[in-house]
């Protein structure tokens, strides 16, 4: 017998930053934060989507001895807090075969690992590459609180677990994920949630990730939302955190009793697609008569936007990465430009002005304006500051090259490409002596076309700005300036110049960037062919050689580093063009 | 009314090298491959899958302009020799979902399109990334002939599309693939189709297309095969090839009425797994007059095999990817040692001599006969030889770089790497003004390690031995020798070394390879764990070292060349560890 007066049930969701392969660390941070959501009177606990492995663990899941580490892992986890409902994402092998699952544990035991329906291949993701598709769903009955677990890409479907659930009964689903970043996916993902909680007529709890994994970055944004699709509460943008809820089983009877679509909802042979398997989770009911939820767990903190939220997803990453490969410290060549500036005020804020080098490397066709702002930005900042001129060295390898053939008129593009490659071997050089990781300052725009360096400026262990087009990047270093001046202002009103040759500016080879900028959206994100191009009004030759210098920029990018994802389809794993590709349309 | 003396069908498979998204070439390809069909008398010729847009189109298959430059391309197909059957791999949108498809092209209508149902998303492959799977299958009437169409992977599955081909009464299937080579990969795959083709009591005949794309090689080996498995007739290995064979319908009568289980495949309700639909084809019946098939297409060639095979795979390659990316030379450093030996051999191989350069780049640590014997290859090679010393560099690099911070104990590891890195500048340089590719040199065993330098000897266009541990390499250089001596005796004998301070050999910070290839074999193919290595009598120190370091060298390959697969598990896009890891199991 259920006791009539258990309605609310007190839960917290863990949105944690695991690092992919650390085990020992995951299970370290789901234990800390277990102990925490008991103290804040939390009844139930739920962590991210493979929280124990970390995301995306990509070819770690072909590994039997990781496999098995990872579920000895999470068995260690069965004596924490043992009165309270944990949901941890983790790897499982049944039957011989590996799901992406939420195990659910409760009083020592494993109630039952739920696994994910739909598995995400697109984009960043590559589930078919290692987990079967699951087709069990499970509803935990736990007093008279029933609530169910699905997992990430399941709650995209508007037919699946998350829908049976609701044709069965339910008051809570609890969705774990690792749902990357990028721009403004929060309000998308929102929008979405929204409606499946106000379909399902129950409490929906959205646990995602935070922190930086390699190219991604997790914002975190977790949030819980009510049967009508009110959002209660929701979590900060790129930190951890701990949101702590009361649900009330009577909210949700009361929604249905007031909707007709509930009514149908639970009656219509369409909604129940797949069958529903009942878990009892034999744990003590949770005590009604807890003091409030802490004010500094109450949260419903409004979601980073704008630039905001793009330089914390940049300063997110670089930190991350930094760390989790165990970098302290960085170097960044300082020209004076702002795709430099930028990328150093981001390692600053990221690592700390005082684990920050920059190195300025004058050739003979810089200008002495350039030397000068690199100088006073990293005072400002205070990180580190060293000249060292490649002059001599520029001037030895033109010397052992003489002999090899005709002599070009030089500067040439081979000479350009030379003083960017002394210019990498330099910083190279630095980090392996000193040890800081080499960051690298190109943006997007100029990646997308390929201007720049194969192992010049191309060169280094993460590509800060590789997803920020040229504009962007002016945006967010005037975002930056407005919190602390720091980029000089004539770093913002000079033109765009690599310094090169003598007067070279980027516009002798690229498009002006307001126009470059949006033609490449265009062609990168959306695919748009030449004439979908030149029908919204580009200039048909200014789109023909875009589009030829970004397809034959693709080996370029292959060799090129890692670096924060911001849009739907940035350069890197998700978005492949064969090299050898003669189609540019 | 079918006449009763049909018998003999002339059949041809075109093994074709298209290139990805050169739809017109591809399209040329088949046209030409066609008329050489039709004048041996064959009324059916079969071409790869996706012949038309080459394999694997990767992210072009995003863009609606290239999926409809496709369609257009095949479309234009329909009027070359009408009075034959054509069966063409093509991309194909039905109802707004796109298919890997097989086009079946008769009397100048598109007669189907078979859609592919089992799409492979492991190793190399990623089709669940942009195909939706397919569930219908046909049979094609064609008077007494009836035959089917199945693509690739299809026909690894016992139950699949096929056997309910066999179940329903079928003479032939034809299977078109884009089977990508590895090691040996030719007898496991023979040895599946002899099974299939007895389980299914037909005709098979198997299609593959060959060449280079990318890092990928498809080895052609195309064959057909009897109804009770036997090989009929087999394509060369790694080359074009036009297979013309005669097939009897009655042949696969006689092997129903002699064997029991094909009653039962015909009249078990097991066997037919899936309804197949039939479809007419509207053309004449084939001449029973033909001349026999022309000596030149009756081959039932032996497949190449161990060292003949690898070396043939990377001279395959090497040519393919300088030939489809644009470039039409390539240039090697030569330091006199096995690696860079066996390179310019496949380079010169594939290439010819005239365009292969190579630059030998002696430091201060480099041996007088290292440069000998680089001098004494090139020269039996017949390639072009230039001897670039880097000392005057090295210098000024030291000089620049010595107001920095405390001068370290040289050479450290900093400066070994520096020296790898200048030789990558000169040789970049020598490519941006000469046209040249750069080829890099580093063999599998060391990339594994990371026993390589970024931006230094790992920089370049294509990586010819990526895939090539340092005992192969020994082996197909002796194989190379065999057929005609170019490679001086002492790069044999001489103990590998860097040449980077003085007295360095390899096994200063390698296990001896005889050592290090079998273990990186098992932990690199076979993802075996350190208990595994460890009771496979390994050294447990040794096995702790080397998976460090392997891991550890992870983001040095990921921002390495592209290089010919000779494993089904490669480093490259199919292995893939996460940068960040930390753990080494």
């Amino acid at each position: 017998m259920t006791p009539s007066n258990i309605d609310v049930w007190r839960i917290a969701l863990a949105q944690i930053d695991p690092t992919v392969g650390d085990l020992d660390g995951n299970v370290d941070r789901i234990r800390k934060a277990t102990l925490c959501a008991r103290q804040a009177g939390a009844s139930l606990v739920a962590f991210p989507e493979l929280a124990v492995t970390g995301y995306p663990p990509e070819d770690l899941l072909l590994k039997v001895s990781f496999i098995e580490a990872a579920r000895d892992a999470l068995l260690d986890l069965l004596d924490v807090a043992p009165e309270i409902v944990l949901v941890v994402g983790i790897p499982w092998v049944d039957n011989g075969v590996l799901y992406n699952g939420a195990a659910v544990l409760a009083g020592g035991e494993v109630v039952a690992v739920v696994p994910k329906h739909h598995l995400p291949t697109y984009g960043v993701f590559d589930e078919d590459r290692y987990f079967a598709r699951g087709d069990l769903t499970y509803r935990f009955l736990w007093g008279p609180l029933r609530f169910g677990v699905t997992i990430c890409e399941d709650i995209w479907y508007p037919v699946g677990p998350a829908s049976s659930l609701a044709a069965t009964g339910i008051d809570l689903i609890i969705n774990i994920n690792g749902s990357p970043y990028h721009r403004g996916k929060w309000m998308q993902r929102q929008t979405m949630l929204q409606t499946r909680a106000s379909d399902a007529g129950c409490y929906l709890a959205y646990v995602n990730m935070v922190g930086g994994q390699d190219e991604l970055v997790f914002d975190g944004n977790s949030l819980v939302l009510g049967p009508d699709g009110e959002v209660l509460a929701h979590a900060a943008s790129f930190d951890e955190d701990l949101l702590v809820v009361d649900i009330a089983v009577d909210a949700v009877l009361s929604s249905w009793l007031h909707d007709p679509r509930r009514r149908w909802l639970a009656t219509s042979d369409d909604t129940a697609t797949m069958v529903v398997h009942d878990r009892e989770v034999r744990l003590p009911l949770p005590d009604q008569t807890l003091p409030p939820i802490p004010e500094e767990l109450r949260q419903l903190r409004v979601p980073l936007d704008g630039p905001a939220e793009i330089y914390a997803a940049l300063v997110t990453g670089v930190r991350d990465y930094v760390r989790k490969t165990g970098f302290r410290t960085a170097v960044i060549g300082l020209s004076g430009g702002i795709d430099s500036s930028l990328t150093a005020c981001i390692a600053a804020d990221a690592l700390g002005p005082e684990n920050v080098t920059g190195l300025a490397m004058p050739s003979r066709y810089s200008s002495a304006a350039s030397l000068e702002d690199a100088q006073q930005l990293a005072s400002a900042l205070g990180i580190r500051f060293h000249v060292v001129p490649i002059e001599p060295v520029h001037q030895a390898f033109r010397q052992v090259l003489a002999p090899l053939g005709n002599q070009p008129e030089l500067p040439d593009v081979a000479d350009e490409n030379l003083q960017a490659r002394i210019r990498g071997t330099i910083l190279m050089t630095y980090s392996n002596r000193f040890g800081p990781i080499v960051l690298t300052t190109g943006n997007k725009s100029e990646m997308a076309c390929g201007y720049a360096t194969l192992y010049g400026d191309m060169a280094g262990g993460f590509a800060v700005l590789k997803d920020v087009p040229k504009l962007l990047v002016y945006e967010l270093a005037r975002y930056r300036n407005s919190l602390s001046p720091v980029i000089p202002e004539r770093v913002f009103t000079k033109p765009p110049s690599a310094e090169l040759r003598p007067n070279q500016k980027d516009v002798d080879t690229l498009p002006p960037f307001e126009i470059l900028d949006p033609l490449l959206e265009r062609y990168v994100e959306r695919d748009a062919s030449v004439d979908d191009l030149v029908r919204e009004g580009f200039d048909p030759a200014t789109v023909e050689r875009v589009i030829r210098m970004v397809d034959r920029a693709e080996y370029k990018r292959r060799q090129a580093p890692p670096g924060v994802k911001l849009t739907p389809r940035a350069f890197g794993r998700d978005r492949r063009l064969p090299i050898a590709n003669r189609y540019h349309g």
